[in-house]
């Protein structure tokens, strides 16, 4: 492979000169910069990226911080986020932490070693705020407040968790049930929902049990094994509400038992991920609104990493509910 | 942030004693090491890995190009080669092709330009296997084969294509339908499951229609529509091999239309990933062993990173037929 010094020692003048004429900085006579190029041409010269890079200190890599890409939530995330840094000129690293904080200071670490030029942040585990405030370097979270310098993107999940209740509700429900992630270190305005969906269930008097989950991998069984405890414990359950997979195993483990969809047991689903769509009966769902979280984080991610100053800090996104026959809506 | 000259000025070395200390490559007295590691420390020095990658001309980055993540097959195969490659001290730098040959072009690029040390190519399109064969650098193909140099993983798809069509013949189908993706400009044993399936239904005086279906993202209805239009078009179908998300858009219509699964239609579907699990009937399968595939082209890619000769250039791994009730199996 040629280097610079091959392309300069056939053009006959110093490296400094090549490296003038690929990046267009400085004053290189007309006569001298056609030799350089009719040398780069004759030796099919690339030049060394990382060598580029380095100069500039720039990698144009963003890594892409989620817990497991196999959820269907992080998956769409991040190919969204893919598609908008792409088209801005920028190459997603993913970085799974599979909810082991170890890993987390592994990909901080790349972002002080420069290896990526910036983060978006989707993982649930959190190193402390403190890691990320004092970094100084480009960051943005997806639903994860990383401390108040850190712009955060997220959707409106306090009006998520009431449009699921008032769907709910408006089916008749009399006794409901959640499922609740279990409390994370991180910082999130995700949780809203299901404290505002039980508040509006208690208000119309409904029975209301939150049912704790763990954030497990998608290849187990687990979500499967929470909806069959749930309605175990919890027999008369006639309205369901959670995340996309433990709606999809609640409305399995109900049909598996007997029950009616929607006439004995109405469901709705929170991130409405394409997953989802494959269901029969049709599934409602609150639908997060996941190009316009990544374009945004996309947005502000490049904008931090050209040094340009951010509007705003924080961005909330509205959510919209998708009506099926899961809640009676026909489709 | 302190540069390597800022340690070396403070420990009154030079920048190259400073270089020898961190790689540890090449004599240096146990005194000056000690007066290096202090400046490093105090000036809490990280050393720019952009330049160390510079050096040793490496960036401990694989490429994964896949067309697109977010369809099941592929979010999988991307998170169990990152598992592995993680594992394996690499990080995955995650390329959608988005069915374009141009984005191909430049992931190639990023190959030439030593950003990335090598590709995992499991992508639908292809520039031809001259750009792949006479790059003379890292590259493995799952299931695409890239050129006679160039390693392949795959999985057994003509076993898989035979155990589809002998599960359908078992449960007495007479007119069953197969939905078969376009022929891509990518060289593949893909197609041989199709094959396998027709030969053998024919062999049996089972009526056989392949119906054509282009790769499409994952967030259009072109599954479901591509299911209705089957039906329409063959109304005695009483069984369905398809990918995975054609089989579950195939059992959704089905049952819209008041088939009963399995007594009218049943369905086996391909690639068996954790999507076809939440289905109602549950859904029977030819499941592909992802997480093999992903280990072995994580095995092969960093030894020919690391200069390895390869025992063996092409893999072919077992699938296995996963049955559950849209074949009568119960479960």
């Amino acid at each position: 492979m040629a280097t610079i010094q091959d392309v300069a020692k056939r053009a006959g003048v110093g490296a400094a000169t090549v490296s003038r004429v690929l990046s267009g900085n400085g004053y290189v006579k007309q006569e001298t910069r056609e030799r350089v190029q009719q040398a780069i041409d004759e030796l099919h010269y690339t030049p060394n990226e990382m060598a580029r890079n380095l100069f500039f200190r720039k990698s144009s890599i963003v890594a892409v911080i989620v817990p497991e890409l196999a959820h269907p939530f992080f998956t769409e995330i991040v190919n969204a986020v893919e598609v908008a840094l792409s088209a801005a000129g920028y190459q997603a690293m993913v970085c799974n932490t599979f909810y082991e904080q170890s890993y987390e200071l592994r990909y901080i670490d790349m972002l002080k070693r420069q290896i990526v030029d910036g983060i978006i942040f989707a993982a649930h585990t959190s190193q402390g705020l403190d890691q990320y405030q004092n970094l100084h370097r480009p960051i943005v979270g997806i639903d994860r407040n990383l401390g108040k310098d850190i712009p955060c993107v997220a959707a409106d999940h306090e009006t998520g968790g009431r449009l699921a209740a008032e769907e709910l509700l408006s089916c008749g429900c009399k006794n409901v049930v959640q499922f609740v992630g279990r409390k994370e270190r991180v910082v999130s305005s995700y949780d809203r929902r299901h404290v505002v969906f039980e508040k509006v269930m208690k208000q119309h008097g409904v029975s209301c049990h939150s049912v704790d989950i763990y954030w497990r991998s998608f290849a187990s069984d687990s979500f499967q094994k929470s909806a069959a405890e749930a309605f175990t414990k919890y027999p008369e359950t006639d309205g369901v509400f959670g995340a996309d997979l433990y709606a999809m195993a609640a409305m399995q483990y109900a049909l598996q038992i007997g029950r009616r969809i929607p006439e004995d047991v109405r469901i709705v689903a929170y991130d409405g991920t394409n997953a989802t769509r494959f269901m029969t009966p049709g599934m409602t769902a609150v639908c997060q609104p996941i190009e316009e979280i990544a374009r945004e984080s996309v947005r502000m991610i490049t904008d931090l990493i050209q040094g340009k100053e951010l509007q705003q800090n924080n961005i909330t996104l509205p959510v919209t509910l998708r009506r099926r026959d899961s809640t009676g809506a026909g489709g």
